[in-house]
């Protein structure tokens, strides 16, 4: 790879998400080459996702180009590329465009869908962890509709109809929500030769509540809000397989749906080439030490949902979110800077700023350390946070609107099937 | 095809651009059941592809949901096919979803890229007639840069960054200049270690002029403005041929390019089934009369791209463009209308509004009938006339927002690699 080789140290981050930005951010006019390697040329806002696939906002209003946050920067390096393996020995990692020396290494290459082993449900069923998937969940909703229109079948339309979401999380949760005001507010005006109230959402949750995570309160409320939307809830459900038609649970309970979305869990997704142990079998993530350092390296760290911190509070690793990423990544910079220095690093400590879901207008929930609240405010305080979070004025503005203009009108525009997931030679139509 | 039969007569509309929509939205509330068919759930609003794929709008911000047109209307239909043939004799349609009788048939089916048979064209280069293609050729710029950056091979990188647009019309002259802006403003700070100034945008156009549908003048102030970006202008020169690599022509001039835009023709796409004779071959339009019956057909209309109506000032058939589209199928709704109360048609009259080509910022040229006009007042208008034609609130204000913040920051911040193009399979890193 050629990046031109200065007196500066070389830091190398894979992966621009939350954790690798805040990192890069933080080496800022530092005196220290920053490479950045990621296989997508944007930083994508994952957590608005579900929007995307529900046609409520648009996919480039939440991913920003990686290169537009590092330009401004002397010193920092953008190459679009998937790295393949870390030859730790050598401080050289191997990519799809080559090879490239390092004096640090952070791996913040995040978290992917957790299938658990169950081949056929991750063949059949839609998961929402980026852009193109979220597009492909967008497509496919859409796609469905217009099949139901057409089938004179009771049971397949049914099917069609008959979307299952599987996890109770937030994703779980919010996607069901968006997917409920679909069906309250969209879908019967654009079908209105197409009886609306056979479309069913269901979550399956395998614990007893959803929002498992959050305060007992809080899931007692979304599950109310989703009630209220006509969401069925199953708790202590686990789905044991799925072949494109019948969703089968270890209870005795079936479903026919032809779209099971997977969001029943991630796992770290790590790089190849570091030695064994380092590696936490059960959540794929990278054991690090309170300097996100990884555990027996010296030069090599590790920040965000694939590292696995272990405080006292949270002896499985901190959670796979947004908010220990960026804190990570912002912390990490410190330490960094404070090694260029010759000073001591400091340990991270994770301070939690609580946590939220939203489950559609006006009805979300929030926790804070000593303030759990529900309803209107909950869901002002939800958009606050998630719009300020944005990268960038334009996603920012772009995504007000949408969701100023979506309130109002109790709309979604972009119902729209760009490219078709179901039929995919449909394209060259 | 399970569309009500209901005691009012049945038009069908295939394609839902600008000629069906217009017809459709001039048939509300009368005494005809209207069903709208087309292989997109969406309307393109074709003239903006180009910033799409220039990294300037957001696809979702250009198309609209048919259904969201149709939505509010009784005794409309919309539904998602593609039709493959006429069965006249019948009165029935084929498609990919079944039969459907009708009483009066409309084809709105628009035009197609027109190769000239060049099957080696047709493969290797690109075209920007829909979203799909649009976001191909915006990944492909992009991906073209980031491999720039990796080769040492003097001769790849030049064709990497080396554009060829065939033909100078509208489309050409705007893609070119949309190019030129980004080359200038976007990518000497996104890809710093490479030499942007290596960057080549050509025009290649047959005849002697670009724009040549436009004023003498409207042409010499758009080639003004295009060599002051710095696009290289080729006239009277043919492409003959393009491997992929090679751009030969019927000149002593050759590029070497991985990018073709090919923007050098249309021609209509004219449903399958009518009978021989109704095609003029040269063009693939269907010859209609001055109400948009198609010859020899009495219940089979053509309106817009597909239409080749031939007045007195343009023997050789309407301009292929929104303008006529617009008012044929608004003139054809109101003869549907008079048939249905046994009144005469009228016949249709071509009203030029003028055309008009934007280049880039503060610069465009306008061809009114009496008032011929060029540079800042002229891209003032072309942006005006362009959003208020936009169909939807929505897409209005994310357009002129997107307008107004890429003016204020010279930026093109939709330049992201969603789909890759060139390598697709890394669409599953």
């Amino acid at each position: 790879m050629n990046i031109p080789k200065t007196s500066f140290p070389r830091l190398v981050i894979i992966g621009g998400g939350f954790a690798g930005i805040a990192l890069a951010k933080g080496l800022k006019n530092k005196e220290i080459q920053v490479v950045l390697l990621d296989k997508h040329n944007y930083h994508t806002f994952q957590p608005l996702l579900y929007q995307v696939a529900t046609g409520g906002l648009e996919p480039d209003s939440i991913a920003f180009p990686l290169r537009k946050i590092i330009k401004s920067i002397p010193n920092f390096f953008f190459r679009l590329t998937k790295v393949l393996n870390i030859d730790a020995e050598n401080n050289e990692i191997h990519s799809t465009i080559g090879k490239l020396k390092y004096d640090y290494l952070v791996i913040a290459t995040g978290s992917k869908t957790n299938y658990f082993g169950n081949t056929f449900i991750e063949r059949y069923s839609m998961a929402m962890k980026n852009v193109p998937q979220s597009l492909n969940l967008r497509s496919l909703i859409i796609e469905n509709f217009e099949e139901a229109l057409l089938t004179s079948n009771f049971e397949v339309r049914n099917a069609l109809m008959n979307f299952v979401i599987v996890g109770g999380g937030p994703t779980g949760v919010e996607l069901a929500g968006a997917l409920a005001e679909m069906k309250k507010a969209i879908l019967p005006k654009d079908y209105p030769d197409l009886d609306i109230r056979q479309m069913q959402i269901n979550i399956v949750e395998g614990s007893d509540r959803l929002l498992n995570s959050m305060s007992e309160k809080a899931s007692v409320k979304a599950e109310d809000f989703l009630v209220e939307l006509g969401v069925q809830i199953w708790k202590n459900v686990n789905i044991t397989n799925y072949d494109g038609f019948l969703v089968s649970t270890n209870k005795d309970l079936s479903f026919n749906s032809s779209t099971v979305v997977w969001a029943a869990g991630v796992k770290g997704a790590p790089v190849n080439g570091l030695s064994e142990g380092c590696v936490v079998e059960r959540v794929n993530r990278i054991q690090v030490d309170e300097f996100n350092c990884v555990k027996g390296y010296k030069n090599i760290f590790a920040v965000g949902d694939v590292s696995n911190m272990v405080t006292s509070k949270f002896p499985k690793g901190l959670p796979m979110m947004a908010q220990p990423a960026i804190q990570e990544g912002t912390q990490l910079a410190k330490n960094i800077i404070a090694v260029l220095n010759n000073k001591p690093m400091k340990p991270f400590k994770y301070k939690d700023k609580g946590s939220m879901a939203t489950i559609g207008r006006n009805k979300a929930v929030v926790d804070l350390d000593i303030w759990k609240f529900q309803g209107f405010f909950a869901w002002f305080v939800w958009m606050f946070v998630h719009l300020i979070s944005l990268i960038g004025f334009r996603n920012k503005a772009v995504v007000f609107f949408n969701w100023v203009y979506n309130y109002i009108w109790f709309d979604r525009e972009t119902r729209l099937i760009i490219r078709p997931f179901k039929n995919k030679n449909k394209e060259s139509f």
